[in-house]
């Protein structure tokens, strides 16, 4: 396998190779996941330690599940009660976590940015598991998984993302990944929820659900924010449902075949009409939560024997130099 | 054994042979955590998630204690912190956590009925932890083997269940059990507490200790909730001790080798005399305790082989037809 | 190895041969954490849990780790959300504990002696993780297995511990295990923040950072708890620092190899300068986190082994006599 990346902080770096590398190791572990024995000993002997520095209940349990599967011995520590609250700089927290000699770290903050700069200072493998508005980088993957099991490919798809793509992280990762993997990707929202600087990622933006719809292979839906409303963004959901919340209606324009998504948790009636989440002829968002934990079991794998290699390497050349 | 059941959601559904299955093999159990090395592999390659939205940290540490030492992957899920503040619906969330694969998922709820409601959208082993003021299986299951290991038999004994009756879920799930294990039950207590059905569970009541405990062989004691006192149900603390806490001389009406319960955690002084539940001739407190971890275990160790069994028959059927 | 104690209660009743075992032990659990595969099954078969009625996310995280490495189940027990607050005795608790079978219990609380009670009433061995002002034993023994590393000895060296040396269980536990393990002790702090009684420790007492570090081994600051800054013991932050605060100026009055020391987390710019706690020449900050988690694999692991012996001597005793 060609992945070759220290780290999983984000989309950005990565190549079509490394991309097709964690979901092809990722297709294995869905099927170890469905079997009667659901765990490996691929981490054993390592330490996984989970520090979200924002609560995310989902988040988190995919990647304690993903490393407990896996053999690792898994810490959770919430952060929201921790040092952080006595004073302790963020490069002092992970200076002490680096300590405890982790292997796998996994992070989520809400500062974009905050996991890159964790990274440099420990000597572990860092996953990104959300910072800021900046990236989410194991959902894109397990959104690009989830396309590629329900469409038997990865590649030359039109894909709507719709909804609140200025502040979100799930957007930008996976418009990042679904770019690379040249797929044409469609943006839908209000203006007032569009980023100001679109065009470097060679998207196409609409701002009326039907138009952007049409012909899609793919529908992704966005969680609303409901402090979003409070800015002044939105003027209500109810607005909201009616222009931009997904319904049957607004889905026939899409292909008959398009698939949709969200990356949950959901708001019925306001983001989406609860009969389409419901609607396991087109709605994917259980498969996206299963793919979930099979992406971060691949993700962490790869890392590890990244670690272990160079570690084996750095060992060799302490003997022989 | 006999156990057939793919859920334990409550005692009601449970047949006298189902009863014995359990508490039979978890004396096994006993006899495991008792020993120098407390672990086995029952449960080696499957996943146990706790979901509780409702705290309880001794039920939870019990259950959790119970699947790592059958060697299960455990996580708890702190349902309070989580996804359903988020407006996500019971029924979304227990999707989600069914989308990850467990084989046992253990819930407790604060609603009649909500166990049972997730248990039919999931495809792994409900165990019920406590709902509402419906049913506490796992509660009335420990009470029943600490009962049969103090008296030597689960059948014709007399057991008075004392206190706040009509809100108690773990007095409901007994009565249930005691009496299909063909016991004679006495419930004691105001009348304010009292549930208005009763003639179903063909049960004797009494407002007066004394009268109650007259002969019996088990006292069983429960919690005051201090709750129902702002709600007018009980004038105070004192006075309810005075009527209904169990004291030395109340508890001299029962038979000379009465034994006395309490599910904990106890309010000394309010309901029961601090002395008596201190006096381990008397008091069974602490066994419970212990017989709660063995009876967890046994309970998913059986739901665990019925999984098993059945996905080896559905996956046998899918290569033969 | 000498050590034969049931507890780890404090460093009071540890003689010199069981500190140099604890710490002879914790080299090798260093090493182990340095390795490719960071397990081991020392542990395997019994269950820790960790009590813990402050919140503390370091200490926990230390004796979690140092748990889940040796193989243990171990569970956590948040008693902040717990039993406590409905009203539950110390006592019931523990005994509520100890019925669950544990074989090792890991206690921090907020009251000096607590732990120390609740190990009377308990079948298992005890680590107290801190209690009130009194004892704080892993922290001394990983300071004293860090000083040891980096001096190359443990006795004969001069030791300066600076700051709020009357409320801090670190200084206590510190005082203790240094004076044993004959080093000179001095304490430099403000009259306010010293202990009236301290001749008893046979220590020397400066209220000038200056006079006290002139010439020292090891420089050991304290963390400034914030709260005293109310009660009135000191007058600001910026004065504190001024005084007290470790900065080169006053650093250079220490031998040259002296080494700085902070049972973390630490208040930049109030007891300690940035710069001088990140500067990896003279801190050995990072170095005391790293030999928490050894020194309490070495401790868990030395109480586990004389558990077994003292029930398999209980066990044959039971079978012959």
């Amino acid at each position: 396998m060609s992945f070759a990346h220290r780290h999983l902080l984000g989309i950005e770096p990565l190549s079509q190779s490394d991309i097709t590398s964690i979901l092809d190791l990722a297709d294995k572990y869905v099927a170890l996941n469905r079997s009667a024995h659901k765990h490996s000993d691929a981490l054993a002997g390592l330490t996984q330690i989970n520090m979200f520095f924002e609560n995310s209940t989902r988040t988190q349990a995919s990647f304690e599940l993903a490393g407990k599967r896996l053999g690792a011995d898994v810490m959770n520590m919430a952060m929201g009660a921790s040092s952080i609250k006595k004073g302790e700089t963020l490069v002092d927290t992970a200076l002490t976590l680096n300590a405890m000699h982790p292997d796998l770290l996994v992070v989520r903050h809400g500062s974009s940015g905050a996991v890159d700069l964790l990274a440099q200072k420990v000597n572990c493998a860092v996953l990104n598991a959300g910072d800021g508005s900046h990236e989410h980088p194991t959902q894109a993957l397990l959104d690009a998984l989830t396309i590629r099991r329900a469409k038997g490919r990865l590649h030359r798809l039109s894909i709507a993302i719709c909804g609140d793509i200025a502040h979100s992280r799930v957007a930008r990762s996976n418009i990042m990944l679904l770019g690379k993997m040249e797929n044409r990707v469609r943006l839908i929202g209000p203006p007032t929820l569009m980023p100001s600087q679109i065009d470097e990622f060679g998207v196409e933006v609409f701002d009326d659900m039907r138009e952007g719809l049409e012909g899609v292979d793919v529908v992704m839906m966005l969680r609303l924010q409901k402090e979003r409303m409070d800015g002044g963004f939105i003027p209500s959901e109810r607005e909201y449902y009616h222009r931009f919340g997904l319904t049957a209606e607004k889905l026939a324009h899409a292909k008959p075949d398009a698939i949709v998504m969200h990356p949950g948790p959901m708001n019925r009636g306001v983001e989406i009409d609860g009969e389409i989440a419901d609607d396991v002829t087109r709605s994917v968002i259980q498969e996206q939560v299963e793919m979930g934990v099979a992406v971060r079991m691949a993700a962490m794998d790869l890392l590890a024997r990244n670690l272990r290699e160079s570690r084996a390497a750095a060992a060799s050349k302490d003997t022989y130099v």
